[in-house]
């Protein structure tokens, strides 16, 4: 299988299932409990915490461990603006955040909390002049992706954070695309709580963080003594293990970034170069390395996904949480692109399985499976 | 090491760890894609689905995989809460709940809900006639849990869904501590919706279920689209089959809880036995089948825990969860315990894999180094 769906979930690296069940075996105690099993499980959850955060360039006590980035994302929003004063209320999303993130916009709209929302360009950028126009002394926080799931697009998160923190807001970003695809420092990123996942990074599933900078008002969202009080439940000390292992084995995330973005450009333009009707979105944008959206014309999602199921290549319609449904992606909707375009999308997502045959592969095979259906579109048409 | 803090958490069986290492290796796409390897997912996820359900007692529809008991006791009571009339916005927990509960019950007092709590008699069980008294037609609903984690006391779940059920409220059951250790079925247990973690039946950490029966109103907690919209993230698929695999590995629960009783009850009349100063708690009450809630004397719980660990059994002072604090456990407070009693509190919690020689070690090894700091300690009064 050509595997094209990194974006998606990566597979958990063989030392991130060894360090699991390293822990499973060996340090499965609770980590609360006083005996010697429960410290020495303590210490190991000590270890794992000092290596993510060293490798995320936060502290220590700025790591809050949670069961992925959706819980990590809703944690961020609720608890700060429960944290913020009762003159700022309002709070903004972008309007390509991840489905689920929307789904807690809506959510909170529902129950009252003014919400509005940061619009993209056709280009899939953030339009940086509304979002200034947005901002006010009510605002309690901006929550903004730092690299968006389907385009790849890499949003001006520094900008944005500048903006927030200059009408006195807070700005969380949601760094579950870009940790592990490009480099990243917390201490530096200008985000007051950043929200990643472990699948993302060849990590574990159902771990993830929220990267909370000290001395930020925060009220805690799930209940329970752990995580200094931040988020109870007794700690997923296995998958926090595994995520640690996976953060030290990503390597030199610029040269792999590199290797990432040439395959990408290279898999890009043979397919335009082969099938004239290849249009790709956000090509001569800032992107994530790995991430192609394109379509054929208008040929649907579904023929496209189906000719490389043929092929054995594992790609997506747009973000997996959303793929069931037949709806145009929102992020092509708020790029203003036409409907029956959009319904055309398909997301090929490389990451560090990938390899040139495989992009080779893909560049011979697909092209004579799509042409006849692309020229029977255009006959119909 | 003898391990008697089964309560805390359990050693992940061989099975579930092999379980979650296949899962990790072959079946780590993302559920929600629609290629070839997330359909495969997605199969081994309903078949995971179908085991729970199975072995629960209850339709694959009604499972809601969390990632944990706090997060399903939390998911149930905000759920429930946020989906009940505005007339009915009352809610009641008992006295003696995890404390990680009592703090959700806490926050939610905090922003304003009506909160009561179910008192408890002094042999640990709950006050059925209070219980009675405190419901009404503002009830939303009544979270129990269907066993105490510190004195193992059995609480009358039946009882409380019927006095819950007759004022037209809902009932939330946290069997936490129950799965696992005597027999349950959902279907006929009462409740309309039920919490239970994979790690306290030797099942993986960082993954558990919220049971919710089938046609109940509830307002999802967590956005996103996988649980049918009932709670976001990507779905841990490889805890989820380790929590599979663990519900079947319990073979037959009566025997083992036989087994289980018959070793406590020899454990608690040996160390009454050779300690006339020894106090059980809820002794004549029904228990969970392993769990032991004693003193020796005033005897403090450091002092016993440090001649145990000596000893090289890992036993707690009460919950886990608490046991980093000094104060003294709020069941025994609730129970009418007075201070200096509850502050002497041991919790021996046996499980699958305590024995009989690790029993009789206990008896034979414990009471000559107890002895004499109990003599000292009378002394010294």
């Amino acid at each position: 299988m050509i595997y094209l769906d990194h974006n998606a979930t990566t597979p958990p690296a063989p030392a991130v299932v060894q360090a699991m069940v390293h822990t499973m075996r060996g340090t499965w105690a609770n980590p609360s409990s006083q005996h010697g099993p429960g410290q020495d499980a303590k210490r190991a959850l000590g270890a794992a915490r000092s290596t993510v955060a060293n490798r995320l360039g936060c502290k220590p006590v700025e790591v809050i461990f949670t069961s992925g980035a959706t819980e990590s994302n809703q944690m961020a929003v609720r608890g700060l603006l429960a944290a913020a004063a009762p003159t700022r209320q309002r709070v903004l999303f972008s309007s390509v955040e991840h489905s689920a993130h929307l789904r807690l916009a809506r959510a909170l709209a529902a129950i009252g909390v003014q919400v509005d929302y940061l619009p993209v360009l056709p280009n899939g950028k953030l339009d940086l002049v509304a979002a200034a126009g947005l901002m006010g002394p009510d605002v309690a926080l901006v929550s903004l992706m730092a690299a968006n799931n389907e385009t790849g697009v890499l949003m001006p998160t520094q900008e944005v954070a500048h903006l927030a923190h200059a009408a006195g807001a807070l700005f969380h970003m949601d760094a579950t695309q870009w940790i592990g695809k490009l480099a990243f420092d917390f201490a530096s990123c200008g985000a007051d709580a950043v929200s990643l996942s472990a699948h993302k990074f060849h990590g574990p599933k159902g771990v993830g963080a929220l990267l909370l900078r000290q001395g930020t008002a925060f009220v805690p969202q799930t209940p329970g003594s752990q995580e200094r009080a931040r988020r109870g439940g007794t700690e997923n000390l296995p998958a926090i293990a595994g995520m640690a292992a996976a953060l030290e084995l990503l390597g030199n995330v610029a040269d792999e970034a590199q290797r990432l973005s040439a395959l990408r450009d290279a898999l890009e333009t043979g397919l335009q170069q082969a099938l004239p009707q290849t249009h790709v979105w956000c090509q001569n944008v800032d992107r994530l390395p790995g991430t192609s959206y394109l379509r054929f014309g208008q040929l649907s999602v579904d023929v496209v996904l189906q000719r490389l199921e043929r092929l054995s290549v594992a790609a997506s319609s747009g973000a997996a949480c959303s793929s069931t449904g037949t709806d145009p992606s929102h992020v092509l909707a708020a790029m203003g692109v036409a409907e029956m375009d959009a319904l055309a999308a398909v997301r090929l997502s490389l990451g560090s399985t990938t390899t040139v045959t495989d992009v080779n592969t893909v560049l011979k095979q697909l092209p004579p499976l799509l042409a006849p259906v692309l020229v029977q579109e255009l006959t119909t048409i």
